[in-house]
């Protein structure tokens, strides 16, 4: 089996790596050679690692995806385009494809994946969520039977070294974030991770499969993570949670229709879930479903060689399926339909500064009453001048939350409002 | 597709009712309807689930397996026999089989998958292990191109169940067996999960997986935890240990040779190590790759509900299969070659009664020394006329172990010996 590889960053390099290193025994174990063939880079003069044959770079893309010799297209370039139309002129021309690039799949998943069933070859994307782990296999094949109730992720490990940062050495934002640059975790623009958009392609990917519905990036509900402070953190070590950045697919009864709710945001989680000690840049996805119940997965999310082994699997289960006749069947998905998020209940947590002065608290304990939030729990403490709020409310409407931090901001003694944070329960 | 169901008890009645709830879903996801045609049991007078069908119930079990109608056989029996004349008889017939059957396949899961893989149809047994975790199609598909290191799980609900007990309520052994057994946890002949038997199966058939090995039940090496006792339980915790029944089937260099050690023996684990957060009658298994680092999957590991879900994955797996006319891929294996356990590694816990009087600390400590054992830590308690001693050692080999304790129990003043403990690192 002849493979034509597309990119040749960290996860291609990694991946011609593992093939060098493992094609023995994988040859042993499942009978078939796999041998690359075509490697496609913008410059075949720029230094490579020293295992790349060089002498198969090419800056040719159409004779690559056109080239009748190759069965499998691997793809990790990662951006949208020209990814797309190579993936498609790939599948056209007889070649199962195999990409990690979730920014593609979150929007043209469902062309790709019907194109790949009219010509009778598959597309493979284990590598494209949760990086090594065995993640979307498991979804698409073991648990196709099952009803799953909710998935619940971290799945980008940027934000979760630099929470990880805040919580375990009390930095703040910006400092644990010039943490995971220099370790390389955060990239020069860390925007797409930071704002929480990396995670919601994820998310549009895992509730696509999870629930059989076609959910695009669109869809997803998204907050980043920027205006987490290092005093919402130390409150939340203080009260035992821990705040992580969480994907979270969830299909719920809408006025007596099922529907899907898919958000990506900050949330603060008692200690003792599961969630709560994935740490570092390590991804975990906890899934629920009606027969299984508790199911989690974690791993390494991101990396060149974790990444590599997800794209190895694809390619070896791709080549074993054209080496049959066969491909991974497609499976049936209805449109999307999202619970309206105004409509969505959780508990909150809200920090303000208010001036210090009599009565304050009394008037904003009032617009949370008559705007029907219920406080759980209150925290005041001076700042000088001004004194900072911080409320746990009991389970309430997003739209009641919205409204309340709508009156609140028209009182004369508040000065600041930060976001609020939705608490999810054990 | 059609499906032949041998036996009707907690799984099998299961997987009927996930059946009755899911086929809709399952056949709008995959476009195939999923049917039972007979269901064999012992006794078709028996008090049966309201959802079972009694005009589908058969003791003939011959005309089920060589029914032409049907296409899958799922066997939730789980003795030895007679599954594995059932399954090969419905193999030999033209049938796809689905087995959650771990003791049959501990031991003669290469002849049947021989056999599927000459007559061309599939074995799937993804509920043998871990329940409803989706391991071993993990570890069969998504992580074959992987070279793994070691895979150390906890695979046993019942024992972890006990232990947990054991941990967090101060119970003595035979007060936590009495509390498995009274809700269900534990047989009332304990002995299979106790003696560690049923995580031997379990680790025989993970580590032919993992390694593409032939490992069988009987190169095993299996110690239970009937020896633990509160006093270990106690020592473990006060020191950030945690005890758990183990399976560990791990790859190593032994001479120059790549050698297998497939083990399951009680251990103390530091408390961060991602298996000391398993608690009660949850499964977990921690899976260590050169190239995907480290991943570990979380779950219910008994159960009807989540076995069935297992089943149901592996069927529809099957039934696809069927439809393109292909199968799953056997992995060639080769023969296995254990490390014999004398030579391997590890810290070590001894606790031993002595006799309290002058000199025996030191007269002990000797023993250790001239069997090249190195004490780490030692700890003394008073016992009235006699006192207990606890030793933590450095690396050993288990070899030194065993002839330290064979001296020591020749000591005079050393009154009884409890069965070391090995100490697993984070």
């Amino acid at each position: 089996m002849k493979i034509g590889l597309l990119g040749c960053g960290n996860v291609g390099s990694a991946f011609v790596k593992l093939l060098i290193d493992n094609g023995d025994s994988i040859k042993e174990k499942i009978g078939e050679n796999l041998e690359i063939a075509k490697v496609l880079v913008r410059d075949t003069k720029r230094e490579r690692d020293p295992w790349i044959d060089r002498s198969l770079l090419t800056t040719d893309a159409q004779s690559l995806v056109t080239d009748p010799d190759i069965d499998i297209v691997v793809e990790v370039i990662g951006d949208v385009q020209p990814s797309k139309e190579l993936i498609e002129t790939s599948l056209r021309n007889g070649k199962s494809v195999v990409t990690a690039n979730k920014a593609l799949l979150a929007e043209h998943y469902f062309e790709i994946e019907e194109l790949a069933e009219e010509v009778g070859r598959d597309v493979f994307f284990e590598a494209a969520v949760a990086g090594g782990i065995p993640l979307i296999r498991s979804l698409r094949v073991s648990l196709v039977g099952e009803r799953l109730s909710r998935v619940t992720g971290i799945v980008n490990g940027t934000t979760n070294y630099i929470l990880t940062r805040m919580h375990e050495d009390s930095l703040a934002f910006d400092e644990a974030l010039a943490m995971a640059q220099k370790l390389g975790y955060a990239e020069a623009d860390p925007r797409a991770d930071l704002e929480g958009y990396d995670a919601a392609a994820k998310a549009a990917i895992l509730s696509s499969i999870a629930f059989g519905m076609k959910v695009r990036f669109q869809d997803v509900l998204c907050e980043g993570i920027t205006n987490v402070s290092a005093h919402d953190v130390e409150f939340a070590r203080r009260h035992g949670f821990v705040i992580k950045l969480i994907a979270e697919c969830a299909r719920l009864d809408f006025e007596g229709e099922q529907r899907l709710s898919v958000r990506v945001f900050p949330a603060l989680l008692p200690a003792t879930h599961p969630l709560s000690s994935v740490r570092d840049a390590f991804n975990a996805i906890f899934v629920e479903g009606e027969a299984v119940g508790e199911l989690m997965f974690y791993g390494r999310g991101a990396g060149g060689l974790p990444t590599a082994s997800a794209v190895m699997g694809d390619v070896i289960d791709a080549a074993q399926n054209l080496h049959f006749g066969s491909t991974e069947r497609r499976l049936r998905r209805s449109e999307v339909n999202v619970v309206p998020v105004e409509a969505l209940e959780s508990n909150f947590y809200i920090a303000l500064e208010v001036a210090d002065q009599p009565g304050v608290l009394a008037q904003v304990a009032t617009v949370f009453g008559e705007c029907g939030v219920s406080i759980a729990s209150m925290e005041q403490s001076g700042l000088g001048e001004e004194a900072r709020l911080v409320f746990l409310t009991h389970p309430a409407k997003e739209r009641a939350m919205i409204s309340t931090i709508d009156v609140l901001s028209q009182l004369e003694p508040v000065r600041e409002i930060h976001r609020y944070l939705r608490v999810i329960e054990g």
